[in-house]
């Protein structure tokens, strides 16, 4: 038995490796029943010939399962790499206790009835925090379904998964935030050819979480990729850090995040903290980060075998190859849906096509050279090379010659590196020998043509964000502007609107002209300082909603409806606050152009954020806005406005000249690395509307407002 | 040999009846290549073991694979049923001829080579066309891949999937525009265990079409349901038609629709036209007749499987029982993506649950009782009946337990009428045995959430929609307004802005109050004769786009600048067609209300339909507008409403009041009875912008442009 050893909470970078491939487990509560939870460690290891020592520990017992027994885990002869705990809740301090007396340095905790039954089982979860503590003992759980190391058999879990004769060790990992999910994920890979090497429940994380997980799985040689279930996380740095792992370690997570129709997010002072839901975040850290996001595990199984495939298209353009004109246009179309495209093939490829002197229905995209299966290899080889295409779609043959038609495609796909899916013709069951012929080879077989097109084209999101996250490494980061030190009137709360648009001028984002005057001031003027048409706002740090008090009048044209308005502006702010400090009276030059809501709010959870969308009806009904993490490239911000459905209008809607839309990218720069110089002081920014004009003449704010933590 | 029959083209309604189920086959072209096009139909029938008599013809042999061959189809020594037409297109007239001389009423022409080659094959086709109307010959194809019965084993076709040994004969009937895809959706949808009785790939058409095959099938009583495949087609009348005849004999028709890319729709005068793309009025059609338009072949397999299961759900409410609660999430959000809901169940059911004595993790929707699957039954027991629920979703055992779980879900799914979906958690080609039974008891067995969800999904839309025809069927549809005669000035194109807001008027549109002065009248004005402000227009029958001539000013409120409007308007209308007829100069009350467009068009494939969108960029950039053929049913006006994305701002958006949205909603149907009822002379009809006021306050049209054919 060694000594306990020292906390390793405390110590150097967490190393699961004695969790994940333990060579003796103890098992705390081992039952005689194998159908049992308790029972189901043991009966399934024996079952699957794990190859370490098994010890089972039951005080009632000499043996179980035909496995001596020990009436305590501190009797254990040997020394153990980690426990199993299937005991009732109130025992399970205890013998985690004795797994820290025994030098266990980890265990999975079967056992529920803690914080996720609420206050009944409050009492537990302090006494098993305590336990964690004291103990030194790493844990995975409580309430979990468990740890399973496929390669070594070492099924520390409970599960009708695990009695599947067919599960082989493979690239991938799986960390589940449920517990029934996670094994789910693993036996339908399984059963598309995908292995995995370790399965993690992760349970109520009482200690170890999803992110200890997930991090030491990307460093791992033997793991290719993840597979992770998420239902909830508060922690979105820890999610953007995790991503950022992932790219620099060129392992793609492939994520199933449940739980997104929560509408609401917390309450926000500013427009863009209203438009912003939890998930909308999630999605910036999947998009921002190596994840690749699925909505089933259908989706999960086919990405999955094109990571395992290795080959990473180098753009959107597809080859679509096919023998029938009906599944021509269905992959077509299902490509375009998926955010690929389909170029028609260069001159000298159709040249080549030509002097095959096969029959084709169309030499276009798809290429459609109808029955002759015989022949398919030739026009694959013609157009490999082709520069129009950065991956294929190839529709396989069937009946007899199929095996000779998958040896063919396997010798082509060997001369080139672009990625080949197979449009799989088979019915389900048929060929099967063929088809696990090419899944070997790295291909994906899809049935379905939505289901291929859909996973070339996550797949190529993927793959071109990897690669522009390498593009990127060797250069630095670069700032459009230094920082800038900024002086804020007040402690804490929002700023008057002159103030913020001082803040937003200091970071490059001009803002209407305009002159800050008293009412009496302005009642005496005998020429408007500003040129009309104006618009006149009351100035007060206490009313930073000025149009809903009621404070706003614009299109002034003359000096007399000036003075009415100062005076209206005035009345209706003191109506609205009667204790309302007044700065004065902002006269403002009205601007004009396209109006554009442009925000940044320091996010407590994922930090530092900008949005974008253009203003009124399109984000506040339609939401159509978009959102990325703080500070923005230049091209970042590019594709944000690309993203936009309403984008159009930017381009120049029904004879308009397009919007300039550089000037608008480099505010959303500049406005990002607002946010993220000041995240210590500044919460929210709202530019809005920002008025956009005709390409060369820039942007102005014609409003704004920065709220102070 | 029997004598040749009238051409039946003239006569009854059209009966396929020996096409379908022939007793003997001449096989015209017969070669002796098991492999080849022409060498296939003979090779499979005999493989397949038809019982019918087979004729090969072919001059060159005694006998081909087997059986006496004759040197001319007029040699055959009985009665054939049809003829398969297998030999080079140049042959094909002569050998259609031969059949009519033969007596043979059907012709299955396999051969390629005709108009689907452009003018390369014009002549065959000619050639092919007059030998049809001389012959008397019913003709399938030319180019395609055949007609199957798949009971008889009547394969005049081709193609790899004949060679499935596993094809069962089923409900379904397959009509294919696509020759191999006929074969694949057959040959998939049997691997899912749904068998077809009938394919037919429909070619170039040449004589019998899409239709006549489609309408045939709905009349069959072994024909439970269709799965068509469409590229195109521009009998937009027949498709309806067809879709209406779906709905009256109660099978639906499964449909693949591919080719909607084309953004362009022909060039039309009016927004509405400009507004519509092909594939809008082909959705117009899917959704008002016994369609399920679905998106690939899978979807089609589950929706085939719920049509079989033969229960159609009341409602969209579906309650969700699991074990996972994992799985439970995934399983909410994706119906709830496909249109249903989850709601929680009745008070009585929880008590029930609860006395169940069974630990439930959650007894809300979803019910996840955790891993107790032996006690599963007990639990769907408890909400079977409940009120709450329309459809269950219930996530299998797995395991050795699954096939008592089966029995048992067998058994409780006769106690009910509701439909209960599976989510089979047995991983692909594990318990094939016990699935096999529960389809077999008519359950759908979803693998994948999403994909049980969306099935789901649309056949709760098409039960739905079904449901409301039949409780339709005894009401007589009433008419809002009697028809109205018009009087239209002018012999056709576009009508004055007045004549046609008196058109509305007619149909109980009202318009704003306007009064038609000449240049004159207006410059000698000393009272406005419409309260301010007003709009002025130039009213001229050759000017229909006014705002394009520059000849609309808005927002006039003094005399003095309507003297000023009227003037310039007059002025940039002649800039702009120096000849204009000028009616006068039109003086309106300026409406305020939400804008909206209300349109109609008189489509020349489809026939008359309505289309209604919230104005401006909502409708011209985000295409958020929705159609309906006319007339209108009040109750479709109010369900195209809500499906606007926009429907939140005509429902009270940022506290203003709601809108009249009743009054919308009859402004819809009313257009839609004027252009059905003068769709003889009307083609086009804008209302744009209507204003909608607040509730109880009606409807006004500002503008309003009707064009005559």
């Amino acid at each position: 038995m060694t000594a306990p050893e020292a906390n390793p909470r405390s110590a150097s970078p967490l190393d699961l490796s004695r969790l994940l491939d333990p060579a003796a487990i103890a098992i705390i509560g081992a039952s005689t029943n194998g159908k049992s939870i308790s029972g189901q460690p043991l009966m399934h290891m024996l079952a699957a010939r794990y190859a370490g020592k098994l010890y089972p520990v039951n005080p009632n017992r000499a043996e179980v399962q035909g496995v001596k027994a020990y009436r305590d885990v501190r009797e254990v002869p040997g020394p153990c790499d980690a426990a199993v705990i299937a005991v009732p809740a109130a025992h399970v301090a205890t013998a985690l206790e004795h797994c820290g007396e025994a030098g266990i340095p980890f265990a999975v905790i079967l056992s529920a009835g803690f914080a996720e039954t609420g206050e009944q089982g409050a009492p537990m979860q302090r006494a098993l925090d305590d336990a964690i503590a004291r103990s030194g003992v790493r844990v995975v759980g409580p309430n979990c379904v468990g740890v399973m190391n496929v390669r070594s058999r070492a099924y520390m879990a409970f599960g009708g998964a695990l009695g599947d004769k067919t599960l082989k060790p493979g690239p991938l990992a799986v960390v589940s935030q449920s517990g029934g999910f996670g094994l789910s994920m693993m036996a339908l890979a399984n059963a598309h050819g995908v292995g995995s090497n370790y399965v993690i429940s992760c349970g109520n994380e009482a200690d170890l979480t999803f992110f200890d997980f997930a991090h030491d799985f990307l460093d791992r040689d033997e793991v290719g990729m993840l597979a992770v279930y998420m239902e909830a996380s508060t922690e979105g740095v820890r999610l953007r850090e995790l991503g950022r792992h992932a790219l620099e370690t060129g392992k793609p997570i492939l994520v199933l995040k449940v739980g997104n129709g929560t509408a609401g997010r917390r309450a926000a002072s500013s427009h863009t903290g209203r438009l912003t839901a939890d998930y909308t975040l999630f999605q910036a850290a999947f998009r921002e980060g190596g994840y690749i996001e699925v909505n089933d595990l259908d989706e999960l199984a086919d990405v999955a075998r094109l990571v395992i495939g290795g080959r990473y298209p180098k753009g959107r353009n597809v080859g679509v190859l096919t023998g029938s004109g009906g599944w021509g246009v269905i992959v077509a179309e299902h490509c375009e849906k998926a955010g690929l495209q389909l170029p028609a093939p260069a001159e000298a490829t159709k040249q080549k096509l030509h002097n095959l002197k096969s029959t084709f229905a169309s030499l276009n995209n798809p290429i459609d050279q109808m029955a002759n299966y015989a022949d398919q290899y030739k026009t694959v080889e013609c157009v490999l090379d082709d520069p129009s295409f950065d991956q294929f779609m190839v529709r396989s043959g069937s009946g007899p010659d199929v095996g000779e038609w998958a040896t063919r495609m396997i010798e082509l796909a060997g001369s080139t590196d672009k990625p080949i899916i197979v449009n799989w013709a088979s019915v389900p069951g048929r060929d099967a020998d063929v088809r696990e012929r090419l899944e070997q080879a790295g291909f994906l077989c899809a049935t379905y043509a939505s289901r291929g097109a859909r996973a070339a084209g996550l797949f190529t999101d993927y793959a071109l964000k990897r690669r522009k996250f390498n593009d990127r490494g060797a250069v630095p980061e670069m700032r459009p502007i230094v920082r800038q030190s900024l002086e804020f009137g007040c402690v804490g709360g929002a700023l008057a609107e002159h103030e913020s648009k001082q803040c937003l001028a200091r970071y490059g984002i001009p803002a209407t002209r305009e002159v800050l005057l008293s009412l009496q001031d302005i009642l005496a003027l005998s020429v408007c300082p500003v040129a009309f048409p104006v618009a006149v706002k009351l100035a007060s740090p206490d009313i930073p909603h000025k149009t809903e008090a009621d404070a706003v009048r614009l299109g002034i044209t003359s000096l007399d409806s000036l003075k009415r308005a100062a005076e209206a502006v005035h009345a209706s702010g003191l109506r609205h606050a009667p204790r309302a400090r007044i700065d004065g009276i902002s006269v403002q030059e009205m601007a004009s152009g396209i109006e554009v809501i442009l925000g940044a709010v320091n996010d407590p959870n994922f930090g530092p954020y900008v949005m974008v969308g253009l203003g009124g009806i399109l984000t506040e009904v339609l939401r159509d806005v978009t959102h990325r993490f703080a500070p923005v490239r230049l091209d970042d911000a590019r594709d944000m406005l690309d993203e936009l459905k309403s984008a159009t209008i930017l381009r120049g809607y029904r004879g308009a000249p397009p919007a300039d839309v550089d000037a608008l990218a480099r505010a959303i720069v500049n406005l990002s690395w607002l946010i993220s110089d000041h995240r210590d002081r500044v919460s929210e920014i709202d530019v809005n509307p920002l008025f956009v004009r005709a390409r060369g003449e820039g942007v102005v704010a014609a409003d704004a407002l920065v709220v102070l933590r």
